[in-house]
């Protein structure tokens, strides 16, 4: 196989491969030992709690490119099958009644954690592990091994658009690496070696908004976008990627589907950021959150810190897994 | 309608209706306001945390009951994806690869809460919503209400087996409201008001055993169980119920799949503590949590409090969500 | 319950309800007996057989409106599965290895018949069941009973683009009662007495020649159209559905969604020949069939007759099923 | 590769690859070209028609080992929804209402149709396609050639048990070539090149009659068997396997879930005739047919021969496909 732009792109770039062993499948959420928990605490001033799952087969719909999965529920009890018989009547019911239901639930539908082993190059994922192990199911680096840790530490939101008077960032902007030290310098926002990092970029409020045309950009016009996403983000830079690697940053969550700018202007490449994080750097992605609640409170008060706590399900080879984070100040 | 024997048993049991207002649809978790945040983080000592889900679709399997629908993983796209050329290559990707897949999750089917709209009686749900309203979905009462406030609070464990020198407790078992508080008393546990109280009984233990056929019990023996299970826990009692009421218990959570004893040895009914503290209490169930490593630092530190943090999913209409809650000591 | 406008239109149509007994629900395909399937292999002159149902899962897609289930297949085992270690390997096998998966599939998002039970007005479906029996599950009137009987009839096509010279009938287009009669004179075809219709309209094109917006019409202009299609067909006319009822047709499937005219140009109403036929008369309906190359092939010989033979899944409970019918020339 | 014990066993037997063309996907079912539809018709004496599927997701269980998917069926949209506020009512739908629902459906898990890409061994699929082309679904092989052509020839059956005075076959027997030729004898049966061959073994019944334990057998007593079946059947046989090839059979359609012997008794392997009809001849195997109502009929007239008209869905990719063949006497 010759090389591939995406590792000449990456040759030097760097790596926490081996950092917690050659077996290790959870990566940079490592870092979140007792001590990060112990200084997220410290994070906790007023007691609020924010809940930074989106609404899922909500009537405003689920934020999923059209023709993907989307989240669906069926109903499998309710008062109706009670009406009509369907439920088998015993004694000691004693008039008692329930309901319930099932889900299909694509992992990467709505907020979620990524897996390790959700993106690679090269024909290895993070850690090193072979491409082939993916084959029906991720036998490395599946969600379990995050979910089975947790996601306990100190987070700092870095809020673009109200630091750029925006209500959200244009399609396909790229936040660079100086913006956005910039906007946490003007937040007077200190991040910290170990802090998971939030960013804001409102662009989910055009889709909840109802201009879901303008969300998923114009596929035709651009035919190689393989991904019909426009989102604004960071991207690749090399002092950037530089940057997360020496401050042992765990995560990355944003407001996007995608967690960084689609189309990458930098590398002209499709979410390289991905590669160099997660592949390589072993970081947690969270996408899709809600973080306009917790934005809006820390516009208020000036803390941009949080206790963030968070736990993708614990499923056996899966790409990732749905969550509901909080942030709690 | 005859008044039906759940009706006649919890004619005047004490009920929550109305104490968060008309439209309330989260009940007991209302009490969680700032003030029990913060004595949550009070628990902290160590910054050791615990992730209470159980695996979903581990090869051991998931505690579902036959026939009954369980949690299934389906490859949307992995390596071989790309080695079969079912993937678009296009040159953007510069030789990016990535997974994906999705879920069947029976919303009950792991580790998770109860909406309190799952169950009920005399066609209300909890705060006097119609029943009829469950029809096709929870418009009132969907475990929604819940996830958009979070579960943060402090938590107690009782650990009954080891109060008894068991390895778990045996089929069926009826934990009563004077040996719950003796096993606090003796581990010197501090319940106080508005702590979430966490149950362990090691049933689970039979399952992951590898003991399922004693784990679901013999159905056919006993023809009047609806639901073959025969777990050991709580049941009604009168005063059990006051004083879950007067001590304003936020949600009870085990490591069961029912959380009370299935076959209700004082009332002679199933679930009965399903509707005395979901529906007329409001309280949230949280069941099929493991609390094995949990349960193993308590006995070494002899703390047996911490910090609960649990997300539900803002699963619109939904009857309950999976989650993965955290402990943190 | 005030009457409503369907049960003013259909007041007083022709019905079969009790014509096979009080407990039948499979209606009109009983006019199918031993006689009929002894006339419809008189239809087989070439031994030419045509497959009527669609492309599930193409890659061209499935003509299910934006929003709605569609279609999905699962890999569950491949090549990659035995590649990555995933399947147990026993002696036995002796290297032989296999594959499988599994759908997620709407009963009427591909070529499928109605259930009796699918539609109906004035809380009775066909043959005076009680629609309240279809909570949770057709209890009656399920595509099982028609499903156990089978389709085997003689059909014959109308072919009207070929008729009117276009490639395909306009958005929204009424095929009158007298056009269908003129259509299937100029053919030179008599339908008989228990013959199956089947009506080519050519409207499955716009969606397979890539024509979607165009196919599913303009949701927004017409915010009365409560279901975005805009399918041309028959409708309801008095005079129409007095001789469906005379002729004792026991199906009637054509190459659309709906199967008539979406928005009623003749009363206003959507979907009222559902009503009239399948809830009224018991009539099978079967939809999104491919007429194209049977269509080709009528218009070669001049013989628009065929042996119709199909049979939907014993889906007990089911408001349809997927089917793909054979028609034997 | 070292050579596996089912290359070495099928090393000589007898192929059809590129009897039809290198680009064959379809395989035995092209036998059934017009004459042999025309020579079914023949076969259609009385005009009774027989569906051969079973029930799906009846009460008494589908015949799917405990583990595995099973069919499960989930309503959408029934009377419920509507008393429920839950389906937004449009002035144009006049008080008309509707159901609907939705499968998930195993390809194999009821009545159904193999693909010829669903078996193989040294890597190679039917026609000489490479067995990585299964990888996320069938590109060749797939059940949509055979769903595309249709199934429509004369069928005959042996109807074993009848034969041999039992109910049904004893779990694990051998039907011998040779006893199936004294079967189809001694019923007067003349069996003809391109007939489709049902086989009876009354198998089924044991699951239908609620012996479910027995159905399935003792996975734990004989660990060695990686699919827990026991069922009897015809196995590898030269000279059987050399007569299908010579009397160019289509199709084999049995009442069993894997037609054939589980665990083979002349070569110690699971399923060679899988391999060795499918893979190599490209013949199209039915299962679990309901062939009861056939079977007492053909007892009653003597006539063993059908008209046999089946249709799998022409699913892209798909490794098999349910369907309801009809037969026509």
């Amino acid at each position: 196989m010759s090389e591939t732009e995406m590792q000449a792109l990456l040759k030097d770039t760097p790596s926490n491969w081996g950092k917690w062993g050659k077996q290790d499948e959870a990566g940079a959420v490592n870092y979140l030992d007792n001590q990060q928990v112990l200084r997220a605490v410290l994070s906790v001033r007023k007691g609020l709690s924010f809940t930074l799952g989106i609404d899922v087969c909500a009537e405003s719909g689920d934020p999923v490119a059209p023709g993907r999965h989307r989240p669906q529920r069926y109903m499998l009890r309710d008062k109706g099958h009670y009406e009509a018989g369907k439920v088998k009547r015993v004694k000691c019911c004693g008039g008692g009644e329930s309901s319930e239901d099932l889900m299909s639930l694509p992992l990467h539908g709505t907020t979620h954690f990524d897996a390790l082993g959700h993106v690679w190059y090269g024909d290895k994922l993070y850690n090193g592990f072979d491409a082939n192990t993916t084959k029906g199911g991720l036998q490395h680096c599946g969600i379990a091994a995050i979910a089975e840790h947790g996601v306990v530490g100190r987070a700092v939101l870095a809020d673009l658009p109200r630091f750029k008077n925006l209500s959200h960032l244009p399609a396909g902007y790229h936040i660079s690496f100086s913006e956005l030290r910039d906007c946490l310098d003007k937040q007077g926002t200190q991040l910290e070696k170990h802090d998971i990092l939030l960013i804001r970029t409102g662009w989910l409020n055009v889709f909840f908004d109802g201009r879901v045309d303008e969300f998923f950009g114009d596929d035709e016009e651009k035919p190689e976008r393989s991904f019909n996403l426009i989102e604004p983000g960071l991207t690749y830079e090399e002092d950037l990627v530089q940057w997360f690697y020496d401050m042992e940053i765990p995560a990355l969550c944003t407001d996007t589907l995608g967690n960084e700018q689609t189309f990458s202007s930098t590398t002209g490449l499709h979410f390289p950021l991905h590669r160099a994080l997660i592949r390589d750097q072993g970081m947690l992605f969270g996408e899709i959150l809600n973080l306009e609640k917790l934005a809006e409170d820390c516009a208020d008060d000036h803390h941009y810190d949080c206790m963030f706590v968070a736990a993708p399900l614990k499923i056996t080879g899966g790409t990732g897994s749905p969550a509901n984070p909080i942030a709690i100040k």
